[in-house]
């Protein structure tokens, strides 16, 4: 296996407590040479029902420096693999909300440009939709497989295009996504109406409710996942509240009855050899959650997701 | 669907962050005239092992903040099929328990009188007594649903008969119930012996423990829970002790290896048809949970019980 | 003392933890006529270091269920001396941020229409702008009383005017406030540079830094306030990081060595007989807080605004 | 000085996080004989704001697992002056609220059959009216200084005679003080109405309000203390929420605008000398306080009043 | 079934929140004459992620208050069957981590001198190790049941020897154990590298990771643990992080994907009949957790365990 | 006002929520060319009574983000005056106490060596010690300003010689600092016994206890303390515990009675033109205070102790 450049803190030489806190305790660079997965946070706050998330990258920058080196189940070291750095934070402005939606996606065009996979680390669920405009080369290029309570569809949300609430509706109206790759797992919770769900059902997408989920049972819904993904382009996009809140206290929209932390772990790790292209980890508000489970959990989710996105390559 | 007149407020205008706090966003009012279902607050607050229940009916109301119109799995919109208002708290006072019964058993008789389906929040576990005494027209009329990680069959406790654990003791004596049609689920934790469970036992409940529970498994279990209620007037009892201590760390006794709130949506979700009369969720003790998860996870189960209540209309 | 109409709940028959929670247990209405004191929420949240304001009215709702009646310093019973209304929340919408404080704007004028003093409880501290245009009726009407640990004259914030950075400056600028009557009190906290506090020197404002307030004294403050506010119409805003973030530590800028709670109650009780015509207490960000001290204690000094407001009458 | 039999833990050989905890770390016995003074607990909690008095016993003894042995004022090591014990907690019944008050009223009777002056750690402010009735020989024997924002002389509560409202005035009713040698010190916080503290001082109270304590200074009104309480027997009551919530955020009644914990450590080291006969700390929640400042502080002020009772021998 | 000298509180006189905490309630004794089972606390504190396991003690007493006296599912009340005492805590020093070693080594052989069978509550799992030393008869004597999320087989951690991490190396390397007696039951969490777990691989031990145990089942797991144990003496050891975080997020190395309480309840129900002859509950560290719930869960492992050493006798 | 090479991230550019966390947003660097301030953190954890304080320097990275660039006070911008730089953390390693000494000692030395001044954050306050020796150049070279409640001067403390009990006496013996430039501040708290504080005062140190201080009163406390220290190179050393426990709620030692951070403000601000070579923040366990108000606190006094290693540049 070739040793990369960027490597994490050795935590045998400093102990995992000590120094500053990057993602995974990877080099914290603005140097996108050589950079094969760049982590960033987009540290958004906006229309979710609590405030919070733009304390989300720093929260789980601070929880992974519990992350390790090796994946328990797939062997994947994903430090082996790839070179993996901490990028900063992408341009938000939490007062001018189309502007950094606009400056994320600037962030992540950059990054297309270098060959750099983006794996974000949101922030509200509206920072997925400029990695997906950043990312995507257009034409549906990219299948997705979301996790979330929530399907993400409206279209508009008090008044707004862009936001956490229609992010999945404007990437298949701006072709970013090919609506039948996409697949949406977990949902629940209660509805304003159907048109929290409609759009995307009419639209093609895959769509396993955590009904569906329980009644087909994990392995069928992993290969149903991998069958609708395919071997072309796929992005990831994790949704904190489509974990059941008792593994994920720390988010705005805590919808009962969902996935657990190793439903997530088999998932994505059973997705190996697929063309993950990118992913985000969102809805993480760290001061509603003083146990710091919640950012634990997104660490270790967004390790899942770069051990994806390093074995790829 | 007929439009009802006592709608919760609309989440579009008035965002769910916002304005005063009633159960669901329902309007708050004390005139019974055309109420179909009456939620209110029992804040007692006497005999748990720790305290702090009285702040149970404010904590579920705020969190109840969040939740939506229509259930995902049933489909059912409550607020569609019945007028669902907050009738304030029954009138508790801490210092006069046997007074605080009598009397939340006379603003519940006053319910009955006017037609207006009882939903209970509780206050500690002692609240549902004088709901059942409220609600039953005698006769052992109700059959119950008993939720709940101890029977709460003792005879007295500590030289009191009206307590959170004796009163399904009460509900039989007072034949307010048919112990035929009781079921008990998800009986765990710890005993001091016997005595905790036999009455029940002997009077002919159903008990199933969460041993059992596991044994017989889900679809099982509602099917037995169905059988045993049949068709005629049903009640449903929530402690929340009854979920795994992971879903409701708030609340005085906390009993691992329990239900998970899944579980518990799938099984009330599941009892659509059954001639559901009223219901009650309690032993919520906010501040012995910071996350505020077990404010959420009730409201949610309160939510479940009145798509009960409403769709049996 | 003549008796009003609109009443808190009566505390010995309605316990303080029992019903639906309004501002200090008042009527909840939308009805303007009568109404002499309108207290409402602004639950914006946008600039600040850390999100959760949005949360901030629904806290002190909670929080100011504790309040009781009287006065015990000036004897003073608001709702003896006036109607007092919780109104809800002014429509701010967390996504559109100029909307927002247009409609809040909206809001607080159609109070001024009917005669209604305005009592804001935030949200950021945005929130006392539009509430100042609403009630000036410009030429440099208001005088202002400031609590606060920065002055909140930055030209922009973020490339934005209206922020709870700039609010002062645009407040002087549109001539709501006479900058000759305006005390700023409490300034502290380490700063950007000398902009920060600057403008507000420049234009006349009477700043009295936490220093300076320590040097003088309190009572020669509370004469320095007096004397500048005069006996024209003036407008009192609390931003709750004016308190030692002892007392206020649920707020996003916690700027050591400022006002307690002792400090802050005497300096407003001293001011009866000014002509106080609204006020607002901003930037609680309850989730920051989980020993719900900062609530608690912003809910004491809107009941201290609230006794202005009333003993003006 | 004579060594005494009964001494706390060696924190030289058994390190304060480690073994029981009990009071101050002294031992726990049954056994009266020998002891000179005995702290224990008296878990009530029924009509408070809010809940969970009932774990203020076990949550002051771990705190006091800090207290060292001398005071560091005074020089007074009260273990060097008296046996004192830890004697478990009185028999309190949170369901029986009039039996509970008898039965502790039992267990102090029984405390000063056998000499021992007893040091009672509650549990709601009610718990003092049991320790004054067992400790009182009757005649107003007691003088009391009272640290509380509330006079406590209700004439009832919510129907009760015998509560943490009122026990004040029950204390005078039935001669177990005589009150021309009661002070009531730092009273503020909004009132009902003057009923809130008139009994008091018709009865011949000293009230030293918190603005009275500021206006005189602390040297003056330790004077004043002093000279009320004489050199007959007197009790001290510390009701936690004389405190400023900002050092004991964990109680019901928080009442901003009060005492530090220095002037409580200033003015009861000033009373040696007196003749202290007993005392009580009371109305910590230590669920309302993840920091468990609130206990921490419980725990000096318990050992304070310990000083005073063994410097008195 | 005999009476038992040693018995806990009646928690029908004293209420369970009363009194100073011991183990379930258990009497504080140095005394080991007749006693059974010895539950002590072994507060050490030294090379995990996050501090704090010293408190680790303290907590369990406080929540095994909860704790009654009959196991729901086998029936099975271990103070019926033997004496079980609490005896404080193991002399430990966090300054001298090989002395305190070395020191509660010497406490458990004294214990295993007078027939006592040890059960140990940590504290970091490097407790675990001294009392195998003091416990085990050498010769490869115990099997040991580690429940856990890593294998603490490392050779050294951070230069030293004997460790939270190394422990059961070391426990083979002194021959403690019999390593094809010993099995490892929820190993997961990202991996420094091989290493983590190779030793005991190489050593015999059966590794029953969290994907093995998914894969086989709870009954095959439990099957394959009685097998591996046999009838001889054995051990068990629970380091809570073997917990899902969800069900202990009050420890330092939080992996998710674990054990549900639940699954533990039922493995350790299902062992009666083995030769368990001691056990430890490690790594709660109770300041992580503000709800507590990881002391609650503790203390029911630790009461499951007790049960096996009695129901063994 | 020259221009220095390190600077804090621009606040304007990138929010203070976003981007990895450095002291007070400096650069993180291992290059100590053209530093003049180095901070860096020493993650020590050991003896205290509560453990925790390894995640101090984590904790005080995050809560720097807050800070400025300007004294309100003084004027001082530390960032103009000198190149501030954050070096990491000192090599410990909480399983080798000695041998973290030993190396966090090499690492002050070799800043010395480049001439930079150290400004170490803890960690628990043993890491003053080594501190002290690595910037020592013997000969009674330093005057020490220590900020405390505890005088630190025990010759051992459980076996140990060089802990955070012992921190000052070790630096006389070992001729570090010149006792008679040595002040103690704010001591106070229960005792063990004289042997707390005698070794300072035999020694020469000037002992300002809290008596002391409020009877003096500040400024002639800030006469004394210059006038002590003189011009001669001194140090400060703030352990959090000498805050009053409402300001620093998370720190193992508790003692009411303390320092306001306004008290510490001013004397800290007072001391300019002081020959200041190095400083300490130490004590501060996060975990036990899920406010974070003991980071904030910590983080500004580290800012006062940067102006004045700044300012006499």
């Amino acid at each position: 296996m070739p040793d990369r450049d960027l490597q994490p803190l050795d935590s045998f030489v400093v102990p995992r407590y000590a120094d500053v806190a990057t993602f995974m305790r990877v080099p914290r660079t603005d140097d996108l040479d050589g950079v094969d997965i760049g982590v960033f946070g987009v540290p958004s706050d906006s229309a979710t029902f609590r405030g919070g998330t733009r304390e989300g990258p720093a929260a789980i920058r601070e929880a992974s420096r519990a992350i390790r080196r090796v994946n328990p189940s797939t062997g994947v070291s994903p430090f082996d693999l790839a070179n993996v750095a901490d990028l900063g934070d992408a341009p938000v402005n939490v007062l001018d909300i189309p502007g950094s939606i606009a400056a994320t996606e600037q962030f992540v065009r950059r990054l297309r440009e270098h060959g750099v996979a983006p794996m974000a680390v949101g922030g509200d669920h509206s920072a997925a939709l400029p990695v997906l405009r950043g990312l995507s080369e257009g034409s549906r290029q990219l299948g997705v497989l979301q996790f979330d309570s929530h399907a993400d569809v409206q279209d508009e949300f008090f008044g707004q295009k862009d936001t956490h609430a229609s992010l999945m509706r404007r990437a298949v109206e701006e072709e970013l996504v090919d609506p039948h790759r996409v697949v949406q797992l977990g949902l629940r919770g209660t509805r304003f109406g159907d048109e929290d769900v409609q759009f995307g059902i009419d639209a093609g997408f895959t769509v396993i409710t955590y009904d569906d989920y329980e009644e087909m049972g994990r392995a069928a819904a992993i290969e149903r996942i991998r069958e609708v993904l395919g071997d072309q382009p796929a992005y990831i996009t994790y949704d904190v509240d489509g974990l059941d809140p008792s593994h994920a206290p720390g988010t705005a929209a805590r919808e009962p009855g969902g996935l657990s932390m190793r439903d997530s772990q088999v998932i994505l790790r059973s997705l190996s050899g697929l063309d993950v292209r990118g992913g985000d980890v969102c809805e993480v508000a760290p001061s509603l959650d003083p146990t710091g489970l919640t950012a634990t959990n997104a660490a270790n989710l967004l390790f899942e997701i770069v051990c994806l996105l390093a074995a790829r390559r």
